[in-house]
């Protein structure tokens, strides 16, 4: 299609939207959007990242009104934007966007939470704004992808900012040229590279792309004003970010077809390529019971990229062990484990694991579809017992269930703020739509000093 | 040449920088660049875009540790970075490196003179961080120009951030292995489009630059860390951004070609490729005296980046007039202005600039060197007056002294904060290598509140 006003079509449908207009089924997929983020954003509160980020920001911090999530400091909403991204994503458990590998909560809800917390905002409105922004981040990536991911771009990072500035700017009241502005003023801070995968940086970028975005949506508030085409331009975003520009994926049926419909959620701490071989190890250690300790052998046929990126044989820390599909099965028979603990140093390096990872091979099968797999598991009498999964769980055809999310936030929150503070939080995320003011749920995430 | 260690080398060589090495031409025009900064951040303090930004930027400042040049408030230092790089640029009346078109003082000064608030900094240490960041920006900028100014990346904000990154890298006393990963950091934060242009955001982007590239020396500092290759892995900063990479030209006679004493400043407060147009036609004007009044017609035959960049025929605001050669021009002819008086709202509109405006004619030609210019005035009687400009005023060949590097500081600053702080200020400027301490220079610029 034409780059006719592409920027302020969707500035104006931003701005125009109504909480009435959004389908049953988007606002429930953006609740379970919100209480997935809590939860990613609590577990990840502690790790190392978070500390260093912490440590060189908070002596630049503004008047301490928006929570760290999951910690006891609290800062100015830009920064705990950017602390909040950073801790939702640093574990890579968080949610995706499967058409585009976007991570869409991490830069929107990491804006808004922290922007809500100076002003009353309610559960029904921050929704509204969740979803506007998940669909403006989606769309925009959307547009450009896979051309633009090639290329090297994070696309979390690099569609994030506009979301952050979407939501962001619905919450502060942006006219119609303001949301323009906000969209420009998020382009032209549009940023970070996959290089970046496997240092902190990566998780950096969401962390970014909600405070960048949030700033852009302040910026334009106060008429700093921006290109009204910023994204469609000769020498806007999407031409000089990819080679491929599909303006219709922007603004073609907005407010009917929903990209916020479509989010996922990973049930397993790690890539989601091995989903399938953990999602299938789980079922069979339930149908397996005792005789687990009697298997000789497990053999996966899997999509060539389980081999490609997770084909450590011999993983030493936990980090690595994310990377071994050897490790992964062996962990998910033994202990059924997919969640934060099946990726630490201490269960990479456990005697029983490391003897059962061992006596797992894999194949590639270039028939076999990236979220499917085949398992055949040989016990020491000679029985074999085959699975096959044709989609993992978290997928969109076996979406995580409500109480799966629940149990995976419990799962992460609980050794992070401990059971009682966890249990009361996800009440809160569940019930965010009836909530009078949003602003509670972020201090109810507080760690106790 | 290879993309061996490029990020690590030019991190090693930032870090191990000794003031002795630094040839007293470089240093000297390290001065220069200083003092010309330092006036024109004064110069821009009161432009509403600097109005505007501080307004949605104040709520979220931490510790008032760091003056807005020019002006009563006080932020953090990076903030003062964010503000005192739009400042600085937004009379587009900054220095210019011409290989690369980088404007190389607002990124780099703008963040450490704000850093250096916070901590004792004597001017000869500041004068070697500054010499070093505008050395590694420019550096790096020549790695990639054309090809990555061409594809529509604004160079300043780009390579700026690795500026800031390296000065305040080397005030915080970074190991080789943290001014590594400040590159990182400050590589995965790289942005702006030239699509910003004649908007506010064009000043934003120096501004940000400054603001990120310090913050990923604050990060790196705090052990955050980052890819070590960010400027030449395959999806590094170098390949994602251009298609050109010449990494000769950032590590090759590092100590012994220096970029950083190839510095221009502009007589004129807009862009740099309408110098040849505007000199020539104050030379024109001085010719014609009072038969200014009967030109008929003006026929520029310049550049081509004249026109892709500066064509609008008809600007209606300040900001817009810069983008105009042929207001430019006009105002140039009838008042001998180039200064900011001949870029506000109130000349743009001025009906005697607005008729002779549209006299004005200009063509391309590719044949027309960048600082040059040809010029033909026919006035009603018939006569033809041609007038050629082989080297624009300011340009390397003839350089702007150090009186004019004064004059310009004094015309802009004085309506700022006034006749003696202004004198104060300049002199401060020039003894900066012999500063115990480079906050006072800060100070000093304050405007009485």
């Amino acid at each position: 299609m034409q780059d006719t006003e592409i920027t302020r079509r969707l500035a104006a449908w931003t701005v125009g939207l109504d909480a009435e207009a959004i389908p049953e089924t988007v606002r429930a997929e953006g609740v379970r959007t919100f209480v997935n983020w809590l939860g990613c954003a609590v577990g990840g509160a502690r790790h190392e990242t978070v500390d260093r980020a912490l440590a060189a920001a908070l002596p630049f911090s503004g008047p301490a009104r928006a929570q760290v999530i999951g910690r006891a400091e609290r800062v100015d909403e830009l920064h705990a934007a950017l602390l909040n991204g950073i801790s939702s994503h640093v574990l890579d458990y968080d949610d995706t966007h499967l058409k585009t590998i976007i991570h869409p909560a991490g830069p929107v809800a990491s804006a808004i939470l922290a922007v809500a917390e100076t002003r009353a905002v309610s559960g029904r409105d921050f929704l509204t704004a969740l979803i506007a922004g998940i669909e403006v981040e989606c769309r925009i990536g959307n547009s450009v992808y896979p051309d633009h991911y090639d290329r090297g771009w994070h696309i979390t990072g690099t569609a994030g900012v506009f979301g952050a500035a979407a939501a962001t700017g619905r919450l502060l009241g942006l006219t119609e040229l303001q949301m323009t502005w906000a969209f420009g003023i998020a382009a032209t801070q549009s940023s970070g590279f996959r290089e970046m995968f496997g240092t902190m940086c990566k998780s950096f970028h969401p962390g970014r792309a909600a405070q960048n975005g949030a700033m852009a949506a302040f910026l334009a508030k106060a008429d700093f004003d921006s290109s009204l085409r910023a994204i469609e331009a000769p020498r806007g975003w999407a031409n000089v970010l990819s080679t491929k520009q599909d303006y219709g994926e922007i603004v073609d049926g907005l407010g009917t077809r929903w990209e916020a419909g479509l989010n996922t959620y990973k049930p397993f701490a790690c890539g989601i390529v091995i989903h399938p071989a953990i999602d299938g190890c789980q079922q069979l250690r339930d149908k397996l019971g005792a005789r687990v300790a009697d298997i000789a052998s497990v053999e996966l046929r899997t999509h060539p990229l389980v081999l490609e990126l997770t084909g450590k044989t011999a993983p030493t820390t936990g980090l690595e062990g994310k990377f071994s599909v050897f490790h992964s099965a062996a962990t998910a028979l033994l202990y059924g484990d997919g969640s934060p603990t099946a990726f630490t140093d201490e269960r990479v390096r456990d005697p029983a694991v490391m003897a059962l990872r061992d006596k797992v091979k894999a194949t590639s099968d270039g028939s076999v579809h990236e979220d499917a797999v085949h398992i055949a598991v040989t016990l020491t009498d000679g029985e074999r017992i085959e699975l096959h999964v044709p989609h993992a769980i978290g997928s969109l055809e076996r979406p995580l269930s409500n109480e799966a999310i629940g149990e995976k936030f419990v799962t992460q929150s609980v050794p992070v703020i401990g059971e009682v503070a966890s249990r009361a939080l996800l009440a809160m995320g569940w019930a965010l739509e009836s909530s009078d003011d949003v602003a509670a749920i972020a201090s109810a995430s507080a760690a106790q000093a």
